[in-house]
């Protein structure tokens, strides 16, 4: 391998890469204990490193110990080299977060869900919610170099086209091409259960594990599946539509009314409507959705009988689904989010468990989501870092956030 | 990127694949075209291309014509550089096959199916065999190179065991190490399903595909998944065991004696005493399976009423397999193989379409196979091919065939 200049650029940047994850994997680190564990000559991580320093993605850290003669110098990566917005577009509310080049989040606000009426609207009120967190965090508005955004739905990464999220009212929406005129850097955009998955590799059950499925089980139900380290989104983006999934042979698509089998017989608002009927709760006096299904949980695992049933049926059709996915996948792990991802939400996750053990020779590994709420966020930052990282490795990357200008 | 010497190995490697696969797409074809196309320098190219002719993999053609100056030498592969062994360990038969680099089959000879008691018998009757495919082919025994064998059951591709084929009788069968003892060559063990997709790929409606999975219906049930143009095989080499999905709420394990919900309402021997029962269908003359299940399917689309209700029973749970399959993966196509592949198969897939589409908004490409009972053996060469052709590139691969000696 020769040095970098005349390196053709797939080469040029692989080799950046690969430098960047030394020294992000092993820092503080020499030149020479990089070109070491990297095989590539002197020169070329010479010049790698010379690219990196100017980007501002790595930085000296003064001289390391001498093994005879020269001190060498001591390299580290640079997580301020730039920042990120990540948007999470949930049904209940909206957060905005402004996260650095290692994942960390600086700024964050939430606020009412975005309304049915979008036109330009989702774009303006971005735009306000994202000025106030860089001018709050008081970073240059020039280092902020990406977004990602985790919408409810069937998107397309490719296009950035959110074809339908029931959840927001939304159909066909041009969602990348609109912020992209309002914020003028790259945007991600990306399905909320995918984002979830992603978050869950870089910060939760699925760090270090190679294939895994995180599945939501909430207002809908969805799976987003990693393999071999990547999502896996199948073909038009319907990997992981399990609420579609059959799982009572009688069931025809007139039973759903557009709804899937499995998520007609498992989704919270369906629980909650059965629970209000079959156990006469009373509303709770907030009458807000969560709160209901927390109380449901509550009173299964406090002994209710008829809540206990109602759950029991419930875990029923989610092992069903389970077991499904499993005996497709064999994931090294399935992460459970969503409602269950709750504190109470261990009532049904045993009944889960308990009823897969029960239909099924082998049974996979069965998490219950840590960042929970949190997946959402963290997945849209995840997507946009892993974007801008992979773009600031090309000299000709030069974003410029819009909103910085005034 | 510097010339061949002096070049990491694994940098080596990738250059001499690129270059390999160069001239495999576009023969004949001169060194300055190879250069072009893949922007590899030209004394890599040259360096590379020396050591191909040298291991035989392509060969001059006389020259091409000139754009001024000397007309340049072209090249083109050369399949009999090397040859592979195939093995189908099927359930009714065995096939054994001889094939060239390219794929192509040069000789084939069938006996009767492995008997339960192993030894080191399925060894010793497949060298035999093997002997005299080489003998009757004409062909050096050195420039056989490797064998693959495909497998009833769950295999390990990694330790070459094959830890439980019931077809067989088999249980925690060493059988990589008994045959390299024997063979003396690399030798790949892979599950039948997985080598019937390879095959699928290679030379059936997996062509061009990235993403697909293989059903196979027929003794039992299996899916070989392929995503990114690679197997899938989950953890535990467990992926695509669909056989074991659960297709109804009342299912308990107690219900399948050891077999999954899925196989055990849709295997072809379930299916079979269900006909002899309820159709009080006499045994057939030969007495053997695959002529009764034909039967079942002739006199369903001969307009018998009592077998066409007993295969559209079977093609609700099958339709509801393939349904949950797809709408965990999406793939651009599901390939049925087994019983449905045979000729007569098809008034159940036409079965299986109908209810798909009333259980599904959305339904899977769904193709016969037309490789059928050949997937197994073209697997099995697939893998042993693909193995074959990586180690050709690195200059230290110098198997020995051991029955070569005598």
């Amino acid at each position: 391998m020769g040095a970098e200049p005349g390196t053709p650029s797939v080469i040029k940047n692989m080799n950046r890469r690969t430098v960047l994850d030394t020294i992000e994997n092993g820092a503080p680190i020499s030149r020479a204990d990089i070109a070491r564990i990297t095989g590539l000559s002197a020169p070329t991580v010479s010049a790698v490193v010379k690219y990196l320093l100017k980007r501002g993605l790595v930085r000296e850290v003064g001289p390391g110990k001498s093994r005879g003669g020269r001190k060498p110098g001591m390299l580290q990566s640079n997580p301020s080299a730039a920042y990120v917005l990540g948007v999470d577009l949930g049904s209940r509310e909206l957060t905005v977060a402004l996260a650095d080049l290692g994942g960390r989040i600086i700024q964050r606000v939430s606020g009412p869900a975005v309304s049915k009426e979008l036109g330009s609207h989702i774009a303006e009120s971005l735009r306000s919610l994202a000025r106030e967190l860089i001018l709050e965090a008081g970073i240059d508005p020039r280092r902020v170099m990406g977004m990602g955004v985790a919408a409810p739905g069937v998107t397309d990464p490719e296009t950035g086209v959110v074809s339908l999220a029931p959840a927001l009212g939304w159909e066909n929406i041009r969602l990348r091409d609109m912020l992209f005129r309002e914020f003028g850097v790259p945007i991600c955009v990306e399905n909320d259960v995918n984002a979830a998955a992603l978050a869950e590799k870089l910060f939760g059950h699925g760090k270090g594990l190679d294939s895994f499925v995180v599945v939501f089980v909430g207002s809908g139900l969805g799976a987003g599946i990693v393999v071999n380290g990547e999502l896996y989104r199948g073909h038009m983006n319907l990997a992981g539509e399990i609420g579609y999934m059959v799982v009572d042979p009688s069931w025809t698509q007139e039973h759903g009314a557009g709804f899937g089998c499995l998520e007609s017989l498992t989704s919270e608002s369906v629980i909650i409507d059965r629970a209000t009927v079959e156990l006469g709760m009373a509303l709770p006096e907030t009458g807000s959705d969560p709160l209901r299904i927390e109380r449901l949980f509550y009173l299964a695992s406090s002994g209710n009988e008829a809540a206990r049933k109602l759950l029991t049926e419930v875990a029923r059709y989610l092992s069903i689904g389970l077991a499904n996915l499993f005996w497709v996948l064999s994931p090294t792990a399935i992460i459970l989010g969503g409602m269950v991802a709750k504190d109470n939400g261990e009532v049904l996750v045993a009944l889960i468990r308990e009823h897969l053990s029960r239909i099924s020779p082998r049974t996979p590994e069965l998490y219950i989501s840590e960042i929970g709420k949190e997946a959402g966020i963290l997945g849209a930052i995840s997507i946009s870092l892993k974007e801008v990282k992979m773009r600031l490795l090309d000299e000709t990357f030069t974003p410029q956030l819009a909103i910085g200008a005034d």
